[in-house]
């Protein structure tokens, strides 16, 4: 691997503590927020100081945390499962957390020990996704063409990077574009930092240049993540990622998709679209950005069908 | 009337000064800037205090200011009009000043007094301007009906808001959502203000969901203007216009747009697209918001054919 994003791995645990990349002060700082316990990640899931993939890492990582409770550990386990599920409504915390919650109880039954059984799982898991992550990597850069101009949505936690950084190795003149992304900017703060990393040209577009772009064929391929994907292919991202499916497929422009599917959705229509407090987008880096009888509507994702995705490059988690 | 925004009218000549609606500073302060001469007059279009009709009105009311030069008056016109229609390109000032010049030649070639001719025709285009706007008003008014949610972007000069003004006392229940439009963030500045101002309900949405928006059903009408539009009925809006035009087509959603033909533009392949500094959009409220590497891509405008309007609402200006 020629380079590796932070943004790839943006959790790890080290002697009992947490380490959660905060990738709402990327690029500026590259600082970990150091989580102990299971209040610890609900805030920042909650408060979205990790996003994605990083609140996947959490989430696993945050069982290890909370091994050595006071009481009962299987009841204090499902506890933490039951917070963590209710951090967030968009991510499949549940599934997550259900598979631990799983081999906690088998453990418990079989008289094995819970820590052992927990901590294997954790760390088994973690080993498979970053090894098919990787993997994943290499296959986009695979879809990637000589002179391709790729536009992309938000940010998909390092693999876009890294695989420009493999197609540019490869002698493939391809170029970016993304978009701001608005409200939480990531397009501007995350993904064009990770591209510059990574040496490649990249342009940042307002959200409302997508279909004029599109017009001029200033594009030809658009790659996005995916914060939810289903079984019958949909899947649920970043607000702003439907209207740019529809606006490539008028102008006939692919669309590929990084999705982890998760047998127990069937379709974007079991996916609950979470509705923001609409006060969070009137504000910018800390301050109120317009007046105070404003009042705002900010669906934090939208579902976009599959079909409208001309390509899906699976990570199949194993849930 | 019932309600007059300042929008509706941001600029008027009182004692040989220009005064000029800094609609960069709308709605926290209702500040008028003095304009004492072209100089003047190519600041605050360059530096867009004032935007769309605001500009119309800056071009037509300088030459009211510029009627007492030193040397030869008709040479001064000319050069007066050279320097409107350079600083900026997308209005079509060259249609306008191109009619004071007209003027101008006309009756210095009758022996006649050019400062009473240019005088007397920029007040009869005001005047005729004004009523016919107000008419379109109401129509715009008439175009809404009851239980409509009508989305719109940036920001339309006061015509809406006091059409929702007018709609409302006509006992008629019209709801409104209006996206930010990024970068310069007109619709939430301007037109959230313009329409709590009217008593109107309004929603401030990203620019980004409203893909989301219309596949929910929430939006069921778009009304937007245009900067320009042609004679076969494309417009050039502000940035985002036309992948909003496709989104309501892909949802039988109708679109309505507020024109002002020119003759002399034949098509939207006609209009030249202002490309403006990358640099403008990452600043916002003045201070840089990201890192001073990102290079940013910002087309002021798009194109929206006529296949995409439902219905132009159109004043014709004699141009």
């Amino acid at each position: 691997m020629q380079f590796e994003s932070p943004l790839f791995w943006p959790a790890y645990v080290k002697e009992d503590i947490l380490y959660v990349l905060d990738e709402t002060l990327v690029p500026n700082k590259l600082k970990y927020i150091p989580v102990k316990n299971v209040k610890g990640a609900v805030a920042v899931i909650r408060d979205m100081k990790t996003r994605a993939f990083g609140q996947f890492l959490v989430v696993l990582n945050t069982f290890l945390l909370e091994l050595n409770p006071k009481g009962d550990l299987l009841k204090h386990l499902q506890m933490v499962a039951h917070e963590l599920n209710n951090s967030r409504p968009t991510f499949p915390f549940a599934e997550v957390t259900g598979i631990i919650i799983g081999v906690s109880q088998k453990a418990s039954a079989n008289n094995a020990d819970i820590r052992v059984a927990v901590t294997k799982t954790v760390q088994g898991f973690l080993a498979g996704i970053r090894a098919r992550r990787l993997q994943r990597v290499q296959e986009i850069a695979d879809s990637m063409d000589d002179h391709d101009c790729i536009l992309t949505h938000c940010n998909v936690s390092g693999e876009l990077a890294m695989a420009a950084s493999i197609a540019l190795a490869q002698g493939k003149h391809v170029k970016f574009f993304a978009t701001e992304t608005r409200p939480y900017m990531q397009g501007a703060k995350l993904t064009v930092w990770e591209l510059q990393e990574a040496k490649a040209t990249v342009t940042l577009v307002p959200d409302n240049a997508i279909g004029s772009l599109m017009a001029d064929k200033l594009v030809n391929k658009v790659i996005i993540g995916s914060d939810r994907s289903a079984a019958n292919g949909d899947i649920a991202n970043k607000i702003g990622s439907y209207q740019i499916a529809v606006l490539a497929k008028e102008f006939g422009i692919p669309l590929i998709v990084l999705t982890q599917p998760s047998k127990g959705v069937a379709s974007g229509q079991d996916m609950p679209i979470e509705i923001r407090d609409g006060e969070e987008f009137l504000v910018f880096n800390g301050k109120k950005i317009f007046g105070p009888k404003v009042k705002g509507f900010y669906p934090g994702f939208d579902v976009v069908p599959h079909q409208l995705i001309t390509k899906a490059i699976a990570i199949n988690a194993g849930l």
